[in-house]
């Protein structure tokens, strides 16, 4: 792997970059992005220079696509005519099914590997953008075909994840979207249905007090939409699914709210939130639910 | 001000008498309490001395009830005869209405002022205690009348919170209950049944993999159901109408799914999550809706 091209260098793109340099690639990094972005980038070092999309993606070997969904999936059926027949495409789009289709339909010259860091900040652009955001963060990968993570370039792909820290794990496109349907699709519309709630009970004022509870519950929502379209609109039946799964719980727990049943929700409650604290997710392939 | 008697010392009553010899208070901090958490209070310099319930209330001038909610409910008849008709008692229950209502009927010679510092963490105990705990946070008050917040001790006592950075909030113990199941209960039950309703579509497991956004929004699930019981069942009603807001702005939420309406709601969460953070809550008597 000698020349990486970076499409979209934001947060994640601009993240990636920084986390390769930091641990040791020496090649080339190229980014595609406005002129802003890419000079932002060149300043902090996380690219060594721009090129237009048709000259990166015909000299890379990776070709990592960080833009938001929409964008991928627009961006596949362009580079497939300028693509390195060796080379492998990658990206770092929130869902996978709709990228990883698009790929297997458009992009027919060279190697897709669907992937997925799962990390972030509510902060966007290169600026903020961190050589140690996916450390010890799962980086989900979504091959067409398990023959495919045996590709050269997939190899040394995956061995520089874990050279940045992260935690690769290996599922289905259809087993990802359902599970970050529950574990991050769902998060956000419960802060943002928090935070849109208050608004309404309070009539677009504030409320008079608060503690550090309705600070907590409500930093996602703090999140801007023009990232959440294209992820609920390429998610939205699981979406729909999970949203039914805890409306309904919250049914429930009203209708428990005299009673001592409402022991059992808090202590299961409170069971899986220690575990999501400390279990440390081993890489490799899991059997994702 | 000579003598503080505080009633169960905890995380708030502990982290009040740390305060309060932070802030300077020269006075006797009497504590009452279970006999090992006297010890460690002691030991951490919370509380000079330990006394019976009876001779305590005897000999404070403030007498302040930190305990769960119906452990208030309890104590304060009990005290009533002990207690000397110059004294002030207050409380740090999170639920004002049950409280001043019980202290009205039964608190009959000497003046009552309810609290609620919109303080704390998951962690409890007095080893947790912290003289900070208070500082910038809002601590309501609901004065029975307008003329208790003009006794002696009563100003004194609001001095107090000032020069342990708490910023008092003058409120009605209903519009108080109203107010804190949004910002403080609320959150809590979106937190307990997102972590609950995981536990359900993963039988019991984890999820393969999620992100810091899931670590968000369960860390409030962690809370121990012995302190939200009280809560739950002391503002039973206030709190079914904030889950009914919010189970209907989820359900709206869900509708607007396939469509360009979800960024008006994306757009008034981030706003409000934004005041949230934006607002300095200044001291004084807010008309708290």
């Amino acid at each position: 792997m000698q020349t990486v091209a970076i499409f979209g260098v934001g947060l994640i793109g601009g993240s990636f970059a920084l986390a390769l340099k930091k641990a040791g690639f020496e090649g080339r990094i190229i980014g595609v992005s406005s002129p802003a972005t890419l000079e932002a980038a060149r300043e902090i070092g996380a690219i060594d220079e721009a090129l237009p999309a048709a000259q990166a993606a015909a000299d890379a070997d990776l070709i990592y696509l960080a833009q938001p969904i929409c964008r991928i999936l627009d961006t596949l059926p362009q580079i497939n005519a300028w693509v390195r027949p060796d080379a492998l495409v990658t990206d770092a789009g929130s869902t996978k099914e709709a990228i990883v289709a698009r790929a297997g339909e458009t992009l027919t010259r060279c190697a897709f590997l669907g992937g997925h860091p799962l990390a972030g900040k509510e902060l966007r652009g290169v600026m903020h953008a961190d050589a140690d955001l996916f450390r010890s963060r799962p980086y989900v990968l979504t091959p067409q075909t398990d023959a495919n993570m045996g590709l050269p370039l997939a190899i040394t792909f995956l061995e520089w994840l874990e050279r940045i820290g992260a935690r690769p794990i290996v599922t289905k496109p259809a087993q990802h979207d359902r599970v970050v349907a529950y574990t991050s699709h769902l998060p956000q519309l419960t802060s943002t249905a928090l935070a849109a709630c208050l608004n309404g009970q309070f009539d677009g004022a504030k409320p008079a007090f608060w503690g550090p509870a309705l600070l907590d519950t409500t930093r996602l929502a703090l999140s801007a939409y023009d990232i959440w379209k294209d992820i609920l609109y390429t998610n939205r039946a699981h979406i729909e699914t999970a949203l039914d799964a805890y409306i309904d719980q919250l049914q429930q727990l009203r209708a428990m709210l005299g009673g001592s049943d409402l022991k059992g929700v808090f202590d299961e409650g409170a069971a899986v939130a220690a575990r999501l604290r400390d279990f440390v997710q081993p890489p490799g392939r899991l059997d994702a639910k």
